[in-house]
């Protein structure tokens, strides 16, 4: 057991019967990012999240990546868990920020009213597409191998059943990173964030593997993150398809049982 | 087809052969819900969710429910769908609202600190538990039926495989109202919005499925909107299911293939 568990009683029915047993539930509690900035050092809160507690330094830095705050681990000149429920990062007074443009989804009010293309454009603005230098093909026989290979490595999904997984994969099926969380953003902000903070190398030449569906938000978190290659093992939406094919970013959805769909980057795949 | 879902052309993989078809995407478009408030009607932009078009004013109404913002429909004098993707909800002149209260997440910031038990307390504040006299119980067999009659409701979950639904049915297994929504938490809200718009029954003899994983924010939705009775098809979070036990609800999780784990209110359940 991990404090991303908890332990509890409950009563299991089946056809035939029911029982009192003990089960784990997966561990959801608030987090507060806040943020220090400026010569003055000031704070400001940005968010609470309901996450999975652990890993939240790094949920701290992938986030504030993923809002744009951020472009860099360097950014930042440390994060500090005030509490079991609250992170501040305190960044970089080379960095500008101003809290008045800080506002939730500002890149959605542009002047053309809110709409997925302005949502898609926003995205544009902050991260070019990467050049076409970086492609490189993935074989179906290898994308198949991926969630079993994913499965194994989610612990706590095994005794819970409640957590989303985002896990970073090499072109040879080698697990790079892995992290769990009750919410499928806080997932991949994880991600992200320890590989900022672990220094890796460029994730361009990496395999993302969601493991449930793909919405704009995570294309958009991968896209900042500099990931040219997502595989999601449940649907894609619209808008995540649309950002995909405008970020030169390879998606595929439903990668389970031996099959997929091709929603973006088709000419990266080896034919079957 | 309808704006729910969207036309694509993909490459559909299996261990035998790749071929090029037609597929069907679940719509996934930004929607600002924005107030009007005061003698002056001044507005104020609240939030700006993720979600498919469709039922945009049962999302707003839903969303200022679970925000507290109101309490019942009447509580609004109307709601305009400005464009495709902004709603505006004018609220009555009797009902206060604070702006400079209104910050995401107010809830979670009491002096204790943040943590899930402040969570907890600041829905209790909300909205009180039902009283005993409502109990009634349910019986496995008619809650083994209830995902099946789910799934032959959601259409577009069939064509698109993308959507997560919230339904409401009655203890004698009768489909009431389902919304279906890219998003979890906007299935909800467009769920109860509808109940409000519709002048619907109070929904304390009702039993509300989920056709996912019950997180905290799903729970404290159905709590302010009166619902005793919720089941879902996926796991419940640990901080889900403290909720339910302070507000008296009936907590059913993993309710598929004839089986079900009950982590709140056994005392509701008929014995098998």
């Amino acid at each position: 057991m991990t404090t991303s568990t908890q332990p509890i009683s409950i009563t299991r029915f089946t056809a035939k019967s029911s029982s009192t047993q003990m089960d784990l539930l997966s561990v959801e509690e608030p987090l507060e990012i806040a943020l220090r900035y400026g010569m003055g050092l000031r704070e400001m809160s940005l968010s609470v999240t309901m996450r999975t507690p652990g890993h939240d330094e790094e949920l701290a830095i992938g986030f504030l990546l993923g809002e744009g705050i951020i472009r860099q681990y360097n950014d930042s000149i440390g994060v500090i868990q005030e509490s079991p429920n609250r992170v501040v990062v305190i960044l970089h007074e080379d960095v500008s920020f101003d809290p008045a443009q800080f506002e939730r989804h500002v890149y959605t009010t542009s002047s053309c009213g809110i709409c997925g293309k302005a949502s898609i454009n926003a995205v544009r603005v902050e991260h070019s597409a990467p050049s076409p230098s970086q492609y490189w093909k993935v074989s179906p026989n290898l994308l198949y191998s991926l969630p079993g290979l994913l499965r194994t490595q989610q612990a706590d999904f095994e005794t819970t059943g409640g957590l989303h997984a985002s896990a970073l994969f090499t072109q040879q099926a080698d697990l790079v990173l892995i992290r769990e969380d009750v919410g499928r953003h806080n997932a991949l902000d994880k991600l992200i964030g320890a590989t900022l903070q672990q220094d890796l190398p460029p994730l361009h030449d990496k395999i993302l593997l969601l493991s449930g569906r793909a919405s704009f938000e995570l294309i958009q978190k991968a896209s900042l993150a500099g990931i040219t290659f997502v595989a999601a093992v449940g649907a894609p939406s619209s808008l995540a398809v649309q950002l995909a094919v405008e970020m030169n970013i390879v998606l595929v959805g439903f990668l389970r049982n031996e099959r997929f769909n091709v929603y973006s980057g088709i000419e990266r795949l080896v034919k079957a």
